[in-house]
Parts: structure tokens; sequence; C-alpha cells
């Protein structure tokens, strides 16, 4: 296999799944990894050659050039001979697929959060967007709470996209306190927080 | 198969995409349309009940709730014995999934547009985040207009998500005029538009 590029910021949760599962599959070795910086207001034009999007991750295989995340994940599932993290059909497949759409979801929300809340000059800041956004977030969570069991056992790709979601609660939202009312997905969160892979890729500190 | 639930709006460039799945998979018949209206900043109870996120498509199976349209239109791919429009493997799967994650794209940023420019109130609108939005749904044209010969052949998810996010933009971008410098893209999407699946989900005048 000709060596991979990824296109990634050390601070995307996005592109940590990506991170995540190349470790896990063990490809991180091909991958050759390119940092970017980029913004929805501030593209990067290296970035846009690769994905007209305009987002990261995006990974860039010989002849083909794969994007969003959960595309990047699947594809690199299939090049290696492991135990899948994408089950490959039943129920166990969309119980994960699934999952991993809600923790996306909760990215999404908290990601224009964060672009209202920081990005967006002070003047033109919307109240009742930030909370809607911060309803879908609490949302996600309380599901989760709820639904605990769907977390437990190996990793697939729904549990490392929570991981992933929920590290960036803790990274950009240090103020919200999801644990409290939700202890059992805390105690989850807290186990799972230790594998190599996830510890290797926390984002750096502010 | 019990009795499915699409929570749907006929404005949804999304649920369009799960919509025209359904027909081309003729599961339409085995489908219940629960159609429901709702905004980022006026969430919708029947909505959040199935799916957190607070978002549509979403579709309630017998024992789940799945969600996002990714993963909606697979799930119903794999319940019927046609063609499949989510290529099993190989260079074809990536080549769909791509285009789908492409067509998204430049639905999200389109989303993100419409609601800057029509739902948040005047004072707050910052024409910087439009800006940076137009340019994701250009670059994503431009590049369908560049590879042109990936539309062709039978419909898969890929090219029926490009199908709603042009149908989208048709409907929502009229003062647009994306089809002026790519008369590839603009002559596929005539032809595309006469598909009995297509006709039949056009978005309803406002």
């Amino acid at each position: 296999m000709a060596k991979m590029k990824l296109y990634y910021s050390p601070s995307s949760p996005y592109a940590r799944k990506v991170r995540i599962v190349a470790m896990e599959t063990r490809l991180d070795k091909k991958i050759e990894m390119v940092n970017v910086a980029l913004t929805p207001v501030a593209p990067n034009a290296d970035v846009d050659k690769h994905n007209p999007v305009g987002k990261i991750p995006a990974l860039s295989v010989k002849g083909i050039d794969l994007f969003d995340s959960p595309v990047i994940c699947e594809y690199l599932d299939n090049q290696h001979k492991g135990r899948r993290l994408f089950p490959r059909k039943g129920r166990d497949r969309w119980v994960a697929l699934r999952l991993q759409a809600m923790a996306d979801g909760l990215l999404d929300a908290a990601l224009l959060a964060r672009y209202e809340g920081f990005l967006r000059p002070e003047e033109k800041r919307w109240p009742d967007w930030s909370k809607g956004q911060m309803k879908k977030i609490d949302g996600v969570l309380d599901a989760l709470e709820a639904e605990i069991r769907t977390l437990k056992g190996k990793p697939t790709i729904g549990t490392i996209s929570v991981i992933c979601a929920l590290g960036y609660l803790d990274f950009r939202f240090t103020s919200h306190d999801w644990r409290g009312k939700r202890p059992k997905l805390a105690k989850w969160f807290a186990a799972a927080a230790k594998t190599p892979s996830v510890k290797a890729t926390v984002p750096p500190p502010n």
C-alpha cells in the first residue's frame, strides 16, 4: 500500500477519531501526518485541494482523497486483518453507526457553539443559537447515560466516536459539568481514557 | 419487517435522500411518514425522543432509532434484494461514500448559510461566516464539474446525494447561479431530475 497522507490538527476531535482508528488497526506507521490549522472563516488552501468542503480530517490515498471522518475510518478499517471496528452487518453494525452519528452529532453542535462563542465577533453572537446547540449536546449525553450498556464490550467506531466527543467537551467546554448527572457515562469514560490510543491523542493544552 | 416510521420534512434535503433511497429500493410502502417542522432554535419534542441530536431524518425501526441520513440510507439499502446503492466493497464503495460526503458537506454549508441569512436576527449576522460557507458550496460545485465522470453510470448513494444537494440550491439559493460556469454538472442534473423518485420528492414551493 502506498503511503497515505492525513490532514489533521491535534485539536480536531474528528481527526482524533481517525488517529485512534489508525492506531487500533496498526496502520498509523503507514500514514504521513500533515498538521494544519483552519476555521470556517480562515480556510487552508492545501486542505481545500484534497477536500472541497475545506474540512479536516482528509485522507489522501493513491488516486483518491477521502473525507469525512466516518468514510476515512471505515476505509482504514478495511485495510487491516484484525478485528473490525465497523461490524460488517446485522444489528451490531447499525448500533455502532448510530452511536457514531450520536457522537458526531454532539461534536457538530459543540463546534458550532464554540465558533459562536469564540470565533464570531462578540456583538454578533446569538444566545438562542448557543442554547439550541447546548441542548443537542445535553440530549446526546442523557441518551448515552440511559443506554450505557450500548457502550460496553470491545471498541467499535461507535465507542471511539463517543470517546472523542467526551474528550472534546473536557478540552473546550471545561465549565460544562457533563459528569454530574451522568455517573455511568463518567465511569465508562474514565476507564476508556486509559486505552493507549486514546491517551496518545489527547488534545494539547491551550 | 415491522412498519418503519420516518420523521422528515418535505423541505429537508437530507430527508429527501432517504425518501429517494426508499423509492429506489421499493421500501417506501413499508414506511410511515411523519411530517415535522423544526430548526436549531425551535426543536421538536417528538423528534428529540427518536434522535437526541434533534435533527431529521430519523428512522424508527423495531427496537432502534436510526440517524443520520447516511446511516438510514445504508440501513434501507440492506433491506432489499435489488441492486445496491451502497457498493459493498472496493474502490466503488469509497467513490460513492466520498461523493455522498461531498454532497452532504455542500448541504451542511448551505444550511448554515441559510440559518445565518434567514433565521438569525439581522443585526447578528456575520458576513464572513456566510462567505466561508458559500466558498465551501462553490468548492464542491467546482470539484463536481471537474470530475463529472464520477457521476456517470447507475445511481449510487453518491449520485443521489448530489441530486439532493443541487436540488436544495435550486430551492433555497435561487439567486446563486451555480450552473453558469458548470455546464457539465448542469446537464447531468437536468437528466437526473427526470428520474421518478427525484421528481416525486422535489421540495414544495414556499
